[in-house]
């Protein structure tokens, strides 16, 4: 990490960017505030596009310890078991994966350091505090720290979305249909962000 | 289609494009020629990613009758199924699919028309014919349509990218690692493209 910050000075080079999969606090379809299932397709899916963009962590935010086994067996898998074996490729990307409790918890492990980050919440829905493309992208470069937090269900609760910094705007396709799987939200957003 | 022709001009307006998700022929880890498994959630993901972007068709391209009537039941749970009423957003997208043996007969559906078209074929290897986002986006907005090929397992086999016109260039994260679900991949060419 420290060789890392060396080579990219905070003002000038690659942003650090960490990305929240979070299943606790989200909303359901009626607005009450749930906790959601994991999903491990979207942590494979994610891990690998985490790896291609450089993230430095993947965090998956679930309180259920049922649901936290199940990922870390997943990850395991793929970085120590057969799978490490079998697709090198995908041990490097799962190994960006860790499991946490809460936003906290995974906010206390990024900002270990002390440094300054952004705090970047994403919603298919727009609201309050909501910046553009460009203006999340320059305000990631300026800042060279971020967590990007992704809602899983029908998006972040609204507490999440209140301790944010910024929200990024929704993204819109060329239709007025607004129903991107959030594997398909994540790789757009990754790619406008960071490319 | 008519009277979408009428509003949008091939030459100044919206591009017609179809996607063809390609089961055979590919090719698998050693370069051989196979037609490889439908992928339920990618047919799932691509027809919501289409809507999005306003895509005209999404071929399943499989010889397999077993597999052509798999996609064709999921299809169906969603347009007329149960699935219409519990998720009508998904009736929408699923609505998009069309399940075709070959890409010959993709094209035929896809050129009954007798209007003129790009046959452009994704790679994450290069080769070549290869061209950058910036120079087929131009294409595919002067020509007015376009058909975009994506091969499951390891891509597309070399018969079918020969037909191509055009052969889009790979996407290039931030690092050397190349290795997107094409569930990812589809969705960032999308954006890049037609956004």
């Amino acid at each position: 990490m420290s060789k890392k910050e060396d080579s990219y000075p905070a003002t000038t080079g690659r942003p650090e960017l960490a990305i929240g999969l979070v299943h606790n606090p989200v909303v359901n379809k009626y607005g009450e505030t749930v906790t959601s299932s994991i999903t491990t397709i979207d942590v494979h899916d994610m891990a690998r596009m985490c790896k291609t963009f450089d993230i430095s962590a993947l965090y998956v935010v679930t309180p259920l310890k049922s649901h936290q086994r199940l990922v870390e067996r997943v990850a395991k898998h793929w970085t120590s078991g057969f799978g490490a074996e079998y697709n090198p490729s995908r041990k490097k990307a799962l190994g960006l994966v860790k499991v946490v409790d809460s936003i906290d918890d995974m906010l206390n492990n990024f900002s270990s350091e002390g440094r300054a980050y952004l705090l970047i919440a994403t919603s298919g829905r727009g609201g309050d505090k909501v910046f553009s493309f460009p203006e999340v992208r320059n305000a990631i470069w300026e800042t060279g720290r971020a967590v990007l937090l992704f809602g899983t269900a029908h998006g972040l609760a609204g507490s999440v979305i209140g301790r944010a910094n910024m929200l990024l705007e929704p993204i819109r396709g060329v239709s007025d249909y607004n129903h991107l799987p959030v594997r398909a939200a994540v790789a757009i957003i990754l790619d406008r962000l960071l490319s």
